[in-house]
């Protein structure tokens, strides 16, 4: 992509109303530009990450075999009456009358309509286990939506949610989604740690927030230091297999770590004092394991291998799409400006040209630019005509994690400069060095 | 994907509420189902469709060069009186009100929203021409929805809005758009033709209906036989050239094609009479030059090359995504079910295994599928114990366009059973010449 043909509106000043610097940081980049209170419009920069982010939820979800489909916003008051979660839902949920009349509402969750296409369809255990999912615009009418994205009212969430003859069929969902939501954090340059959590409006038994430590993370968290330290790495996982996931899920929920709503003071102390640790989280997503909650409810039903007609088991699972935007730049931020990890980066590399307009310096750009786009990366190219400071800040802003410079000193030397957003290191080299490095980087992602 | 592990919830009667084809066969195939009335959840199947549907569309409007971004569902009353369009838009407009009691809508489309990141952003013709795109839900409160998806009341559309200096760079905008939209629709399978059609509630001078030619159309279309010869095929198009732009506008826009709404019974009659057509047709797509409406109203201006301040000039343009789905089916299907075109199939070739259970045949199935995902393609691999029968029947009514059959006496023999699902031709062959014959005709897609 061209910078002079793209829409990058960068801000100079930082926008009064931003009280962190996600918020900042998103305005200024020129990605997002709010439409009303907790609503954005994204903007293409930030439209690029948030689709990142979505691709990485979808092929996360398909390696653990999970089904993707796609629910309306909007949703019939009927479904939240036969639940009994219209009347207690409270304020949040944005109710709406339509023209003839009917209440409707703008969905917050959909436990009860993916309940009602279960019922209408499946009879049979020899139909599960299955696991369905949508990621899909929802709106909670925050009386005070502040922090950009990250608490607006129109939100981008990932929700799932697994149907299964019994509890232990439905635990091994849930181990499931744990694992398969540990790896999407990962692939995002985030260490999103499982905590135990209060279950809130959905209900159940077992249920677990992932956290992102930050500042200024709305939750007070407790932690073993050990957590920190886990990793999956390029494991291999067979999804399938029920002790394969239940290890990984015990490994990751041994070291105590909790918010402040299931805090447990004796059982930190007991934690050794150099392991202890106390900060602030940002919530990125959440497990349930509810079981015949709305099954029972709602009449969702299975015959099982006995010939006995049961409620059938299940969970939700979300992940919040546009929220993690906004808590992966918390996490990942300088001075500067954003600095993306490679997984979610809207674009791969920069290329700065020192002096738009002199041959050599506009050839070398336009060979880099052709060369990253042949190894399948995304360059954005500032060829403005503009001064190399103005162009560095916007680089830095934007915080794409490679950068390659292209000035005339270089170019008679047979050199340009290759730069981590993230050190601050430049380094020189002849030109397919610096693609060829930039192509490794991408390619060892896992 | 094998089947036994997929929602795939196959209707065996037609239901009644569905008055059209697609309707029925989309409700029969298990891709959607009623939420309420006129809103559906695109069951697994559906989905697939429509997340092809809007690749394609994503694709061409890169080629085009408009640039993607996303704007949130729902509005702010404000913005819709400063155009004057919130009291003038009449009841198909969902309005709603949050619980701060302030006036909000469920955007139809988003001309004011648009037009309102532009005035923020932009001052200045050197960063013009600029065409900003998105793909979202929208909704309109139709008063009686019906036809399933084709005229539901949410519906998933995509908009792209022109920004240009004057209005001749307008207009090659506007030409720009329909050739954009031809090779859009022709990958789709579709025969969509340009109509002058009247503009309705977004205004402007010009502006052409897309319509595919089809029984259950809304519109009554008269047009001259010689339009529907035209195709693009592989020609290379040079988008950023207003001649080249034009010379293919003018080439579709040669022969007579209008609706009811602008038809004129003396131009239609000048056509010899072996070439005048009358038929009925389903819109797909609309784009419109309507200059300074919202410029004007709303104060987008920019600053031109002789330093003068004038209203921007704008057009819009839509391609019914979710619509696009009916309408597919509508123009192509038969007998026994859908009969989708190969660029928008859900799965690219289905697997059926006659007997299920039998080691070389499972061992055969299990080689093709493997072979098929080798070259890229997504295989649906029936592997569940049923008659062949109900496989048949199951992959003649989702409409796969192509079938691979797998039987104890092929197997022995080495072969397997190739068949189009389209003229319904079966040849027999080996495995590997199957999948290669299979994998062909996907490259050779354009």
């Amino acid at each position: 992509m061209r910078l002079s043909r793209y829409f990058l509106p960068v801000l100079k000043e930082t926008p009064a109303e931003a009280q962190i610097a996600s918020h900042r940081l998103m305005l200024r980049a020129g990605m997002i530009k709010q439409a009303q209170a907790g609503i954005y419009s994204w903007l293409p920069l930030g439209y690029r990450v948030l689709k990142k982010i979505e691709a990485i939820v979808h092929e996360e979800q398909a390696r653990a075999g999970h089904i993707p489909m796609l629910m309306p916003t909007l949703q019939s008051a009927e479904l939240w009456r036969e639940s009994g979660r219209y009347d207690a839902y409270g304020p949040e949920m944005l109710r709406i009358t339509d023209r003839q009349g009917r209440d409707m509402l703008y969905g917050p969750t959909n436990e009860e309509l993916i309940t009602d296409i279960f019922r209408s369809h499946v009879t049979s255990y020899r139909d599960l286990p299955m696991t369905l999912y949508h990621i899909q615009w929802k709106f909670r009418d925050e009386v005070r939506p502040r922090f950009g994205v990250m608490r607006g009212r129109e939100f981008y969430m990932k929700d799932g949610y697994n149907f299964d003859v019994d509890r232990d069929a439905a635990l091994h969902a849930y181990n499931r989604h744990m694992v398969s939501y540990l790896r999407t954090y990962e692939r995002m340059g985030l260490k999103a740690i499982p905590m135990r959590a209060d279950s809130g409006p959905i209900g159940g038994d077992d249920t677990h927030e992932f956290l992102v430590l930050a500042e200024t993370g709305e939750s007070e968290v407790f932690y073993d230091a050990a957590i920190t330290d886990l990793t999956l790495g390029s494991r291999e996982v067979d999804y399938a297999s029920e002790e394969e996931c239940r290890a990984i899920v015990e490994e990751w929920t041994a070291p105590y770590a909790r918010t402040d709503e299931t805090h447990d003071a004796a059982l930190f102390e007991a934690i050794p004092e150099d392991r202890r640790r106390t900060s602030r989280g940002i919530e990125v997503g959440q497990i349930f394991y509810f079981g015949t909650k709305y099954s029972e409810a709602m009449g969702a039903t299975v015959t099982n291998s006995k010939g006995e007609v049961v409620p059938v088991h299940m969970g939700s699972h979300g992940i919040g799409v546009s929220r993690l935007v906004g808590a992966i730049i918390e996490a990942s931020h300088d001075d500067k400006g954003i600095v993306w990890p490679e997984g979610v980066t809207p674009f791969h590399c920069g290329i700065v040209n020192l002096r738009q307009g002199d041959a050599a310096c506009d050839a070398a750009c336009e060979e880099i630019e052709a060369a990253l786009e042949a190894q399948g990366l995304e360059p954005l190219y500032d060829d403005r005509e503009e001064r190399a400071g103005a162009k560095f800040a916007t680089m830095d802003l934007i915080g794409l994690p490679w950068r390659i410079t292209v000035g005339p000193r270089g170019i008679a030397a047979g050199t340009v400069e290759l730069t981590s957003r993230r050190t601050g290191e430049s380094e020189e080299m002849s030109l397919l060095a610096a693609v060829d490095r930039v192509a490794e980087v991408y390619r060892a992602l896992p």
